[in-house]
Order: structure tokens, then sequence, then C-alpha cells
């Protein structure tokens, strides 16, 4: 493990006051492309340090948001821990946050204050609903920004409730949106020499992602209704069972059906005139769903992915975690790695969605404990010895 | 609308050999944050042109993917089509593709070749697996993405199928993944003066927002089940049937929950035997569903988001797609904006995610028509109005 990084953003100070998940997201994928986070924590620390599973006493749940980074613990209800973060900050080129909008105010960090104290700084904010409107003092989460977006209402069976999406996805698109908008304010900083704020809200992030169902109400004032599995648009396309189980096969248009037909020796229906059409295959989904059934049951999962991807035909298992990570391509592509806790064992985390080929992403720093950089991160910036232990001593940093 | 853009990214030209989803939403968010995005499309044009529900014979659907960009046709499978777009690439600072992995050295354009013509090239690729191992030649598609990747298991009741999400978001997260690592290298660049590739797949960018799910697989082996709108850990959370509807609360932790119940006038259930703990609770899940569902039906769902968000609890209607947009949180947060075609009419799409407070993202250029910037853009590039009408006379370019 390199002691400095080789990254793209080597160099790069990040002061990072989020907890729990966008934000740590956000500033971990800047570790990983090779700034220097740091993450102030509270002397009780994110409280993610506590949650999920652990394994000799760590958290893999706080390592899988936490690798690349030092953690200082300073107190911010101290007029010396704020004293110290302005120090941080006068020094730094981006501030993370992911309170509730102003927060950062009641610290003393309004946009006024920060640009007087470092007129480079990119302060960057995520919360649930953005910082203008009426929604402004609501609380957020997850399951909430799934529901107001307009996500979770088109997910699930047409017979059945909208279903949300186990993973927490509204948190983690936002911490990349927020990551992009970073890199993209650097840039922009070099052409003005000035710092500016970057802001991104669950809610919008996920707006953001709805695709052609958003475009199509734009286009028909139609709301789109659940289908399941099923392709709102076209059939086959779904889950088709073989022997041994479900197979995902996407039949996005004719050509790829035609394919998908002729190697079940099914190519027939695309010339019966019950069949010749696709919105004639649509009215006919239940009787195509049990002759395309039939057929594949009569031989494995394996079989049918590797006849139908040889022949051009996108499809693939609804794999659960425990294949996925297992699987040979995952495993080539490297998303399943070795992070080291500071002080501790090391654990499995999700690997580099970002590939870069000439200075690519690694782990430089370990999951740390709390307060593992705080000496360190305050000597950096020109605290003596005798300030850091007088800090400590009075409970305003921790370490 | 401004000709040139004050975008943090002015000045960075991207050649965009993208079609379809993943691709054409990295470069049309790198356009918003004001990169020069020229869009190379072959005669026939990117196939979304004439996908979706048309206004006044224009897709809305390719206008989501496609503002902030100018489009140049050219004809890649002839020599002199691949001689201009080698001259495009040799003063561009970024290339994005999206084609299937091997595509691009089929084009005379492998690493070592786009490395020779311009060794500041930041060449980045988005593609279903990645271009290292076995499914390297699969087809991919983001209902199969959404398969592989483990999010899709995760999803849906639990004695139900699993389910994908309605919204491609396989292709839209590894076009936002992508984007950003293209500013990383861009970054890079500044210290090395060297280009580098950029890979995003996007299997492995579902499989990177697993979050907990994927920490606890690590931490016990054990695959995660599906829990339909229920959290695996935490009851009551879920949605709740008001008078009007359903909402949808997230009960996260006690303190919350006692909120929630304090404001249901429910507060005993704390502190019954029968509930007191949060493993009662989860076993006793259908009674308390019930109390809640009784007490929650004497009043509407607005009077219900009032008083609970007022109270602090996390908490929201389950939208439709006509909600989202007529939300005046969403109007507060522009995320509709109307934006032009090019000689066309305006249309609705969905707004910026990223808010940057000093150079905000902006419409600087309309949707283009299918070749609307040929002639421009190879001005640009040096060629005379002799040789633009040469290439298009020949059907090597169109515009």
């Amino acid at each position: 493990m390199a002691e400095t990084s080789d990254g793209p953003l080597a160099g790069l100070r990040v002061i990072d006051l989020t907890r729990v998940l966008s934000g740590p997201f956000c500033t971990m994928i800047l570790g990983d492309l090779g700034a220097d986070v740091v993450k102030i924590e509270p002397p009780k620390g994110d409280p993610v340090r506590v949650q999920g599973t652990m394994t000799e006493g760590h958290s893999g749940y706080f390592a899988g948001f936490n690798r690349n980074k030092r953690s200082v613990v300073l107190d911010l209800y101290t007029d010396d821990g704020k004293a110290v973060l302005r120090r941080l900050l006068a020094d730094a080129d981006v501030l993370v946050e992911n309170f509730r909008p102003g927060t950062l105010d009641k610290l003393g960090l309004g946009e006024a204050a920060l640009e007087e104290l470092n007129p480079r700084l990119i302060v960057a904010s995520i919360n649930g609903y953005g910082s203008v409107g009426p929604y402004v003092d609501r609380p957020a989460f997850d399951f909430i920004a799934q529901a107001m977006s307009g996500f979770m209402g088109v997910n699930g069976e047409p017979d059945g409730p909208p279903m949300r999406a186990a993973a927490p996805v509204s948190d983690l698109v936002a911490g990349v949106y927020a990551a992009l908008g970073i890199l993209a304010a650097v840039l922009g900083r070099e052409k003005t020499g000035k710092g500016q704020t970057v802001e991104v809200a669950m809610v919008n992030g996920l707006i953001s992602l709805m695709a052609y169902l958003s475009s199509e109400y734009f286009a028909t004032d139609t709301v789109p209704e659940r289908t399941g599995n099923d392709h709102p648009l076209v059939y086959p396309y779904g889950l088709f069972l073989c022997s041994d189980g479900q197979i995902a096969v996407a039949n996005s248009h004719d050509q790829i059906l035609r394919r998908f037909l002729d190697t079940l020796d099914l190519g027939w229906i695309m010339s019966d005139p019950r069949y010749d059409s696709n919105p004639k295959r649509m009215a006919a989904r239940e009787e195509l769903r049990e002759t395309i059934n039939g057929r594949m049951a009569g031989q494995s999962q394996q079989h049918w992915l590797d006849v139908l991807n040889a022949a051009g035909v996108p499809c693939g298992v609804v794999q659960d975690l425990h294949q996925v990570f297992t699987d040979p391509q995952v495993m080539a592509q490297q998303m399943v790695i070795k992070v080291p806790f500071q002080e501790g064992p090391f654990i499995r985390t999700v690997g580099f969605p970002i590939k870069l080929g000439g200075t690519p992403c690694t782990v430089n720093r370990p999951v740390p404990r709390l307060g593992g950089g705080t000496r360190e991160v305050l000597r950096e910036i020109g605290l003596s010895d005798n300030e850091i232990a007088d800090l400590i001593g009075r409970n305003v940093a921790a370490g």
C-alpha cells in the first residue's frame, strides 16, 4: 500500500464532514481516485462504525464507504474545534457535507464565511430535496427519495404495490453526482481562480435516471404503468424458466427476437399469423410465455446462456450476491478487493467501478480507526505537538 | 441561449461516438457542464432519434439524452470518414464510445493508434461487462445487467419473483461514472501531460451500489433475502394506508420511531411488553401493521405528511410521474426545463441534478438535428468549404 497516491486526484485535499451513506460514498470515490480525504468525525464517530455485522470488532459496512480516508476527531460543538476546522478549510480544496440545509450556517460556516476564509474552496452539499423549495426542512431518507422521485412508482408488478429497490440507490447516485460536480468545479477553478458551491439532492438524482419514462410522460402527459419484469412495449422479453431456474432475456427489437426464437427452434412464431407482429405478441403474452417456457424447460440455465449469448441475444441469470461475488467475470474485473482496517484485519469490499488505464484507482490508505489520523493531519496544518496534546486533553480532538 | 458556454468544462472538446443510452447520457452531462460535445452519427443517425413518442416529428426520448451537443454525420465505414474522425481526434481532449469491446480496434483506433495520434486524448469506454474477462463478447442490455449484478435479485416481495427497476439504472449509472472518470483523467493529465483510458461497465456500476447488502454478504457469507418494501432489520417501516392512499415511512431507528408513534398517539407501543424491542416488533409485524393502518386511515396522506415531516419523521408519497413533475419542490429545483430542438419545437426534459452556484449548468446548444453541426465542426478543424462539399457529395459526411 503506497503511502501517497499516484492517482489523478493526488494533491487534492478534501475535508469531509459527511456521515452515513451519500457523503461518505462521494468522498470514498474521490479517495479511490487519489484525493487526500480527511474525514472529520465527532467524538462518537460516524454512526455506521457500529452498524452491520462486525469482523474482529470492525464494521464491514463502514469499510465499504470509508477506505482511502484519514479520520480526524473534532468536537465541532466547541469553539476550539470550530477554529481547527477553519484552519483545515483555509488550506483545503474541497469541503463536502451532507447535513440538512442550514447546518453549515449554524457552525459559522455559511457561504459568505467560507468564501472569506478560502475563496478557492469548493463547497459540496448532498441533501434530500435541495436547499431551495418548500420541502427544504423535511428529513430525507433513501426509501422516501425513492418514493418521491417517481422511481419506486414504476417498479413492481402491474397488479402489485409499487416496489422500492433494496439498494439505497438515491444515496449512492447522489454521491456519484456530487463527486462529478466537485471535479467539474475543480476544473472550472483553474479558469476562474475561484471555488463555488456544488449541490446534489437525492430526489433530483433519481429523477434524472427516469430516461424514457420521463420523456414519454412529457410527450404524452400519460403516466407509465408498472410492468413488472416485462418490457412495456415488447414481447417476448423478461424471465423464462429453464430446467434449473430462470434466465432473463432482453429481446429488445425484432432482430434480436429472431435470433432468440431461431436458437429455440421457435422461428415459426414470427411468421405465424397469430404472432407475426409485436402488438399481436403483446396480446398473446401468456400463450407465448407458455410456449417458450415449454421449450426452455428442456435444458439448463447454463445451456441457454451459452447458446443465446453466442447467438447475440442479451441474457443472464438473476444472480444472488453469492453468485455475483464468485462470478468469473466479476472476479476478472476485480470487483472484490481486500482492504485493511487501520490496526485491524483485511476484509472484502467491492472494487472500483471506474477503471483507469494509466493511473488506476488503488487502496492507498486503510479504513481509518476513529481519530487515527488526528495527530498527523493537525501537524500538517502547522499545529505543534503541544497544541495537539492540549486539544486532545480538553476533548476538543481525539486520536 | 448562449452560443458558447461559461460552464466549468468550457473548452473541453469531446468526440462522442456513442449511441442509445449510457454513452449519450455521459456526454450530455459533460455538455451540461459546458464541454463542447461533438456527436458523431452514422448517416442513419442514433437509433433513438426515431424512438418514443414524436412531438412535431422530434423524439423526446432523444432530446432527454442529447441536448448540449452538435451532430456531425460521418460514414465511418469509408476511409475518408475515418480520416476525418482521426483529424477530429487529433485536436480533441476526450473520445467516448459505447461499442462492444474491440470495435475501436476494427476502426483502426486501438489504444496504440490513438496514443500515437494524440497522446493527450482521454479515451472513455462504456460497456456491459468490461473489456477483460470471460463475458467480454456477450451482448449487454440494462435488464441483463440488473440481473447479473445482484441488483435485481434483492428487489421484490419475499414470496415473489426478483424484480427489475423500470428505469434503465445500469446504463445511466455507468454514464455518470464514466463522466466522473473522464474528469478525473482530465485533472490527472494536468500533472502527467498524458491522456489515459477510462472504462466503466454497466454490471460493475450496479455492483458498486449494493452498499450494506454487499458488506453484509462479505461479513456473513449469507445471501440477503428479498424484503419487499419492508426494511430487513427494522419494523415498523414501509408503506402505510391513509384515508386516500399510502405513504412511505422510514423509521430507520428508535428515536425516529418514537416520534412516529407519538405523532400517531401510539406511543404506548414502545413500552408494551409485546412490542418493546425491535425483534419483538419484527415478529409482530402483521399485528402492528394493522394497528398503525387503523390509526392512519382516519386522516389523509397530506395530513400525515404534514404532521410527520414536522415531527422529523422521514415520509413521503409514492409519486407517479405526473405528481413528480408537478411537485412544488421538483419545480422549485427546476427539474423540468424546456429545451429546443435545432430547427424544431421546445419540449420538456429533466433538469440538471448537479447544481453549481457559480457557473451553473445551462442549455447552450439545442438538441441537434442529424448532421446539424457537420459544416461548422469540419470548418473548425480546418477543412475548406470545398473539401466539406466534396465529402458531403460523396456521402462520407452529411449535414
